[in-house]
């Protein structure tokens, strides 16, 4: 998923306000979160082993296949409890919520590619950056161990081999194969953003480092409920612009510009009160 | 590596007729094979884990760039006791031989990201083939349980989403979407032949299904012994042409034209002895 444009709109975090009677999970009052999806077959072999983003039948958040979803732009919201994230009392709702998606999208490739052993070297691709200017926030604000400018051949160069994972995270076409010089023998690229053209596969630096590139796509319910659980325990928010409804137009043009650091969350709940 | 030419000459088997003093690994008389590497750095991570064909100074049997190699086309050879394979008694020499690069480029994979297991469904990529003539020969022969042709779309479609793994082995450029439909979530995609030009790869059906494409090559040393004593206890031999050396030009032609079923194995011994 393209998670930088807000359109998408399926990280949303708010209180419950009533609950049906066979209701088990929540109560009214409870603070909660909604991710990428609301629906799944609940059957499948995926689903069986809470891996629901992987179910063919998913139901959308956000402008969904099946039913009509409008995800967080409603004022209110009914979702099924198995798809509630439960949200931990010292995790802020704000700077939490887009770790719904954003979140999870990282946190469950390293942990099924095995990238969340202690002392491994992950790289994070907004962390290999065209841009030079992003180096201070990403070492100094974001807590990056190292930054890298990816149209710079000999700091690539000296980089080579030295990576166990990438988490690749950029959705437009882009050369894989530097990134793939980046790793070690056994390294792990893997994609969660999916441009529109195929990318160039070179396969004899995968054949010989057995190197691979694999897909992941946000997680289970289960798994975002870990991540959300994990944040909150290791005070993991993120970086946002709060807004008030009535910005969103702005807020629109703003993102095609990239001009936003790094998503902007609606406070609808307040805007709402307000008027 | 392109396994499918004789001119590597990496699949060597013999008897040993001298040691050197310091040797233990095996005496003269003993049968032995010897693979597509017999040297290394011997103290790097890879070669530390017993995987020595991801070192970055290995010597190649064959044409390898340092130092002058003549893999199975010497009447003799030299080699150091680590990359030796000790050849079990009851595995004929003949029929065997292909094993120790065709045989461990497919078992390595097989292992290493996991499609080993009881009741997996693996397709190997000529049993995917393009050649409907190919399968009776596929199944009745070499046992394979389905027999896929790549261009029949409506057979392909009937198929999505039933493999766990795929191990490619084709060397030419092709189609690799077609493949990682054929996976099941979770499924795995692993290439051993590497053509000239990149493949294009379509990031969407991996993320769709957190599947991946794999490199690999050959094995390592201990994991090829393991191959050979597997392939001796569970009678695993090839299909072979075994020709004497003064048809060896003969060979190259057909090898051209791929006619052979399905490895030349050059009788160097007896030719040379029968002179």
């Amino acid at each position: 998923m393209p998670t930088k444009f807000l359109h998408f709109s399926h990280e949303i975090v708010g209180v419950v306000t009533e609950v049906g009677s066979k209701v088990k999970k929540v109560k009214a009052g409870d603070k909660v979160g909604v991710g990428y999806m609301v629906g799944s077959c609940r059957s499948c072999d995926q689903c069986s082993d809470d891996q629901e983003q992987y179910c063919s039948q998913i139901t959308q958040t956000y402008n969904a296949h099946d039913v009509v979803t409008y995800g967080g732009y409603s004022d209110h919201m009914v979702a099924n409890e198995h798809f509630i994230i439960l949200w931990p009392e010292d995790l802020p709702l704000d700077v939490g919520a887009p770790l719904l998606c954003a979140g999870i999208t990282v946190y469950s490739p390293m942990r099924y590619y095995g990238l969340d052993k202690a002392g491994m070297h992950v790289g994070v691709v907004s962390v290999i950056s065209t841009n030079p200017n992003k180096k201070e926030e990403a070492i100094s604000e974001l807590g990056a161990d190292s930054f890298l400018v990816s149209h710079d051949q000999p700091q690539m160069e000296a980089a080579m081999g030295t990576l166990d994972g990438i988490i690749d995270t950029v959705s437009a076409n882009h050369a894989l194969r530097p990134l793939i010089n980046l790793l070690k023998p056994n390294g792990k690229l893997i994609l969660v953003g999916a441009p529109a053209k195929p990318h160039e596969l070179h396969t004899l630096p995968l054949l010989s480092g057995r190197k691979l590139v694999g897909g992941s796509q946000i997680g289970g319910i289960k798994e975002t409920q870990d991540m959300i659980d994990f944040a909150a325990k290791n005070k993991i928010t993120t970086t946002i612009e709060l807004i008030p409804i009535d910005y969103i137009n702005t807020a629109m043009e703003r993102l095609k510009k990239s001009d936003v650091r790094y998503r902007f969350v609606i406070d609808v709940a307040n805007t709402l009160k307000s008027t």
